[in-house]
């Protein structure tokens, strides 16, 4: 009886061909992580929900998936509490423990219960799947993976330096040119300040991030609904308009809003990585993009954020400096900054580009042909020889049709197949087909390993 | 103020020592994995509940976590239900979705789903993490990964061979000395025929696969206790005790189950398999094992047990073949085989016999210190240099004492650490100090580059 089967929506199985492009893109971040001297740490997918709840806001802690407690969940459940609808109530009676829903706050958590097992500054990366019950659409998933990078413990502006060359290093390996846009939280607070409205900047920096998208005449509208003066946008507006190379920008805004404390320390922090940068070999397009905002307000200092030339498609990494990160739980003064690269949109822009290399198939190398019980011992022998000096291959395990074999070496992508027939081991020279070209030679199993071996 | 923090009991967060030999593990059982033509699949965390419940006996159901339904998950339950605490029945109404809770149940309902799209026979391997609210204990964790690999669409005896083949080459390269233990369901129901209560053979085999851990008395006990009779245990004895090499313990097996149907096609199938392998270069002890049934219900023809010897601890990998595991799910004729590697006891076994290698660690290979905003121009130049060489080099980002960015080499454990000083950017040649042994040299960066790709 045929029943339905399916997995839950907004979720997905990966087969062998996208688990190994995925492998590819996660190898090569991976490379790029410990070139830089950062070390891989994991943590459990479920965290207590004390850990994550009020983390996100209101509507992070809806999207975060509760995990029912074991046994009688129900025992401190009293039927009056139904009637009552108390949902979030009854919440904490049943449910102790949710997935995560990215990998920073379970990374504070780790940091402050291990701090005294670690040396800091603390290098870490991190690559695993994370869940929020968003509404499923195309490119956003209910399960995806982030790779997140972030040192831990260290004020210094050479941290954000560093992350610009790597999320350069990254891309230029991936092929996916990219523009790096970078920001300061400072510098949000400075244009906040010289309008006298420091206590607006949430609804002032929500606004202006929003300039992409929706254009400068509606960011004005919605500063004026949000209670924002006429006066205050003819002031803003050629701080959120300035144009120029990223030295015009920075000597511009210095004029514009150098004069608040918060503007002037954003202005200099800025032109310090600038300067940095200026000296060192980066591919990418850097730009000082003084509207961004990436709308987290945990974000105190740098805010950076990547884009994919070429395609349309969102931001595929972003990040910032946090200084009060763990203080949420009981660690004050770690200073920490990181970005996390997108690898579910990354993969789309690779697809999309068509910028997987072809060979970043790890299929079996060569196919044994199975002729039957009389040649198979005479091919497990073969098959050991073979995969013992290092190549990939397999012995097909059924004596089904030729042709039913051979199209199973065509499906698998496998380049190579070996008749091990009656006559050939008699010979001791097999007959080799190449499957992309059809041809055929005899060849002898020191021949093909030779072959495949100075082939690769 | 500070919050009591935590993590789930039974979970585990995994500190960047932990994640590297984690990821040599891994990394070695791949590579086998891909070596003999096996392809990456990956599913889900998180199964609809009807895909679950009910794979894994009613003691498997209560095993599962259960994932809160989002939104207004109590719209339909009614506070009747809470007085009657009908448990089940609420759980249904609240919860839709469970985290996986093992690799074997959702692979055959990706094998189902995506028939049409997958070539047979199909070899996959899934690394992944699976959860149980089990009672945690030592060695035992709510949250653990399996190590998969079954191929499934082919009922050729091959696949039993290989996947010996593949067990063993996985601990020759992991250092482990193991024992192959091979039984074959159907010796298992010869037996309980040959006594005539093939009905009975759950209660026999469970009682006679404890051999090992309580020994015969008890073991003939247990099976009083089930019902069998005294005269069925005379006949079973010389069966239990079975002595000798494999090839007598199968002529035995032959003359005392040989003339049930399925006893004599047990005896056949695990002949061919031990005559295949006796050709082979096998290094692992391999021992046919009469008692041996793993307690699953669905293994319907090999049955295979690996233990570690010189260490006390259970089996480090099992598994067997399985002819109706797709028809849970709707398909049938599909048979599959595979083992499942235990990761997490195979890192125990691995710390135990303090069979890591050295060299598994990937840290920075050369820490720069920092002296200062004089000094980090030039640094950075350096470390760019050496990176680009592809050599895993780091800049201590803060300008600290010099004491405290030595400890910090010492804790990350890199070797060595180039002091990049004013003199030393005068003269282009760096005092380079060797963390083992103290020793200091002087050294230009083309020698230490040269010096650092000559010792890999």
């Amino acid at each position: 009886m045929a029943q339905i089967i399916g997995i839950p929506k907004g979720t997905r199985d990966f087969n062998p061909d996208q688990m190994i492009k995925r492998n590819f893109l996660f190898d090569t971040i991976k490379t790029v992580f410990q070139q830089y001297g950062y070390l891989p740490i994991e943590t459990p997918a479920m965290e207590n929900l004390s850990t994550l709840m009020g983390k996100y806001g209101e509507e992070g802690d809806k999207l975060l998936f509760k995990v029912l407690n074991s046994g009688n969940y129900l025992s401190r459940v009293k039927p009056e509490m139904i009637q009552e609808e108390s949902l979030g109530k009854i919440t904490t009676q049943i449910s102790e423990k949710g997935l995560r829903y990215d990998l920073t706050v379970p990374f504070a958590r780790f940091v402050v219960q291990h701090r005294n097992d670690l040396s800091f500054p603390f290098k870490r990366y991190q690559i695993q799947p994370v869940w929020r019950a968003d509404k499923p659409q195309k490119g956003r998933y209910r399960e995806f993976f982030q790779c997140d990078v972030d040192v831990i413990g260290s004020h210094s502006l050479l941290n954000e330096v560093e992350l610009v060359r790597m999320i350069d290093d990254v891309f230029k390996q991936l092929n996916i040119e990219i523009v790096i846009k970078l920001n300061n939280r400072k510098i949000l607070s400075g244009i906040a300040q010289t309008i006298d409205k420091p206590e607006m900047i949430t609804d002032l920096t929500t606004a202006i991030d929003k300039l992409d998208k929706i254009g400068l005449e509606k960011v004005y509208e919605e500063l004026l609904q949000k209670g924002f003066s006429k006066e205050n946008i003819d002031y803003l507006a050629p701080i959120i308009q300035l144009q120029g190379d990223n030295g015009q920008k920075l000597e511009a805004l210095q004029g514009l809003i150098g004069h608040t404390t918060e503007g002037s320390l954003g202005v200099t922090e800025l032109k310090t990585v600038f300067q940095h940068l200026s000296t060192l070999n980066i591919k990418a397009k850097i730009e000082l993009d003084q509207s961004l905002a990436r709308g987290l307000n945990y974000y105190t200092g740098a805010i950076i954020e990547v884009k994919a030339l070429n395609v349309l498609i969102g931001s595929i990494c972003g990040g910032g400096r946090y200084d009060d990160l763990t203080s949420i739980f009981g660690l004050d003064g770690m200073s920490g900054v990181g970005v996390s690269f997108g690898a579910d949109r990354i993969y789309d822009v690779m697809e999309e580009l068509e910028l997987f290399p072809e060979n970043v198939h790890h299929t079996t190398q060569v196919l044994l042909v199975n002729f039957g019980e009389e040649e198979v011992g005479h091919s497990l022998l073969l098959l050991e020889k073979i995969q013992q000096s290092g190549i990939r291959a397999e012995l097909y395990p059924d004596s089904d049709k030729l042709k039913k074999q051979m199209k199973y070496a065509d499906q698998k992508g496998i380049p190579l197949v070996l008749l091990v027939g009656e006559e050939e081991i008699k010979s001791g020279s097999y007959n080799l087909k190449h499957m992309k070209t059809g041809l055929q030679e005899n060849i002898t199993i020191e021949q093909l390993i030779k072959m495949i071996n100075i082939s690769l």
